[in-house]
């Protein structure tokens, strides 16, 4: 059985999804083996609990970044966690982090990368007047929002669209981007050429 | 009739699926009146010649930019174009030109924008590693593929892809793409908010 551990800030919508896909079994062999938060109120700390899932709150207030991180760490080796997901987790990790988890740290961000990095993806696709966004499941590196990809989705952007409509259309798709690239990268068949995440198939 | 000003540099494949547009009725009242090509030997010049539409060679050697565009300029207006649409122009428009022609000048970018700005997008893709690429037809305005965009298309880019194989997979949704555009810009069903281009409908 892989274990993961989801860092989250908020309400975890992404950390629910990735829930419901170990419930259904639709990632092989997987469980979700903590949940940490560094805001104590997150409503995603309450809906892990409700799912019988370890929770940690680990404050970052008064510390440095590495000092939260090694915290961070600390408890997730402490579940003996085989890869990271981040799920709205609203702080950068330091590099030391990052680099302590190489190629074992998952992002996912409302927007086609390298489109729209950054906070409030939906709102600056909508203002640059693009016709498709979507979300993107990428390795972590020290850059934000920039490491390897591991899957994309595409959703179009509708004249009528407001934030909230095309922020709502993007997180369909992360709840199943997400658990598929979990998935991809817990089964190991794939291999990457330079930022290239490519899915092993018989022609590899 | 709406007339419609083409600027090439090589082989001119957009303007060829323009004209094609033009002769299977999909532009509604639309014709390209002139085709210019900076340079002599360039082969959308004799596709055009062969289709019967007025071409023009203006070499831009031994101008300034602003030279150069002058006499593109000069040419547009003896053939009364309505509308300028790039295929394949591969020389920056100076500000003159552009201010000169606002919102009448299209060009097409094989990229979803803005991601992948400048020569060889979709070589740029690849590298990046993105699963879905297309293509953008936008005004144009005075910073390098950059302006309001008119429509895009999506196109995914598979594992064994090399440069060749995306490019023709998204030169296929270019020449649907850059019609619909050139068709919607001078129908003048559209309006434009900040750089939103939305086309109207019955809810606008």
């Amino acid at each position: 059985m892989k274990k993961i551990g989801v860092l989250i800030s908020g309400r975890g919508s992404n950390m629910v999804a990735l829930a419901d896909a170990v419930r259904d079994r639709r990632m092989a062999d997987a469980e979700i083996a903590v949940v940490i938060s560094n805001i104590a109120s997150a409503g995603g700390v309450v809906k892990a609990q409700e799912r019988g899932i370890a929770t940690a709150v680990l404050d970052h207030r008064g510390k440095t970044r590495e000092e939260h991180d090694r915290a961070m760490a600390a408890e997730l080796r402490k579940h003996e966690v085989d890869l990271i997901c981040l799920a709205g987790y609203m702080r950068l990790l330091s590099p030391w982090f990052i680099r302590e988890f190489p190629y074992r740290i998952l992002n996912i961000h409302p927007s086609l990368l390298p489109a729209f990095t950054g906070l409030n993806a939906q709102a600056q696709a909508l203002e640059y007047g693009v016709k498709f966004s979507g979300c993107t499941v990428h390795f972590v590196d020290e850059e934000l929002d920039h490491g390897a990809i591991i899957r994309q989705a595409v959703v179009p952007v509708l004249p009528q669209d407001d934030e909230h409509d095309l922020a709502e259309r993007i997180l369909v798709e992360e709840h199943k981007i997400y658990a598929e690239a979990v998935s991809l990268v817990l089964g190991g068949k794939y291999k990457i050429e330079g930022r290239r995440v490519l899915e092993a198939t018989e022609s590899l």
